[in-house]
């Protein structure tokens, strides 16, 4: 199975590597990063480059796509090279995902027009104008397109894709491997748990300069 | 604060991102990806690389380490460059801290000896030698030595530290940034939690091609 994780400037780096450090330990899983350009691409905090190895037109047909989101990702909503590409490797793609604000690219595309979709939570309202329907979900599957919430729900859609392609004892062999046996040290992890306060910050942009 | 995480061949890319997705969100932090070459550095599936923006050496004094773990370590724990550069950077940070076997760096580093640490399941016994006291727990903190459990466990130990450094409210706010909100699809993230033949195929290294 061939996965292509596709990066772009200032993506959010956890967003890919959730995905990539669960997907990429499928049985003959072959993940190769794509860019519109190879080289180093940065992500948002600008600390921390990841490389794309082949050119979007070098991977013209994957079998399981990967959108991560971030702080990048509005400058990409009209990259016509970008979405054009996402729509033709949809038609091979057995699964077709993202992470983070990655679906409003998915719904750019226009692979996302009457599907149940998730987002970043920040991000949810976005997926509407795009014919998709949001929710609240970490992970949301609506036929062969998988969504998943901000940033770390990428591993949670990892998981669950691993799962379904090569049964629940190898997802669960991942998950022992990459002891994802998750103890945070706070409840705040969605809107609906974190302290009002923060929410509000957050909806304001007060607290972090996402550039 | 100055947050050098260190990268070195076939070391594990979600032991280096989970910290640095966390940590890297403190007010005025300023991330960096050393390794001994600066350039892309690959880790352990091959199919990945991250950039090291400075080499060791430049950056001689950081305020807080972090040391990723993954198959490429054990090459790593007679590396004279990357030992030394350890002891020295440890002079001045308030924090010292691992991912995974990164923990094993730290030991054979010396900085470990005496101290309560943990390291990812596989490797917990390979911490005495070095006179380090194993610990199951995910997160383990001794003095300025925090240690974190295999792989995804880093995300808990940067909400931690983060906590201590910049507060509860902040914690939170990466926290809800982040959308850490975990929902494995599983429950077998721990030895102790997973079916005991996977816990075997594992110890065996008869699942996954770890190169």
């Amino acid at each position: 199975m061939r996965i292509a994780i596709v990066l772009f400037d200032r993506f959010t780096a956890l967003d890919a590597v959730g995905p990539y450090e669960t997907l990429g330990r499928l049985p003959g899983a072959e993940t190769v990063f794509v860019a519109e350009r190879t080289g180093p691409v940065r992500s948002d905090t600008g600390a921390l480059a990841l490389t794309a190895d082949r050119s979007l037109s070098e991977v013209p047909d994957p079998d399981l796509v990967v959108v991560p989101g971030g702080p990048g990702q509005s400058a990409q909503m009209e990259n016509g090279a970008l979405l054009d590409w996402l729509r033709t490797a949809d038609r091979t793609t057995t699964w077709t995902t993202s992470v983070c604000t990655g679906s409003l690219l998915l719904a750019a595309a226009g692979l996302l027009r009457g599907r149940r979709a998730t987002s970043h939570w920040l991000a949810l309202d976005a997926l509407k104008p795009y014919g998709a329907e949001p929710t609240g979900e970490r992970v949301v599957s609506d036929g062969k397109y998988v969504t998943a919430a901000g940033v770390s729900a990428g591993i949670d859609m990892g998981l669950t894709l691993v799962g379904r392609i090569a049964g629940d004892d190898h997802a669960r062999a991942v998950q022992l491997l990459t002891e994802y046996d998750p103890q945070p040290p706070y409840d705040a992890g969605s809107p609906e748990k974190a302290p009002a306060h923060l929410v509000a910050e957050l909806r304001a942009g007060s607290r972090f300069t996402l550039t």
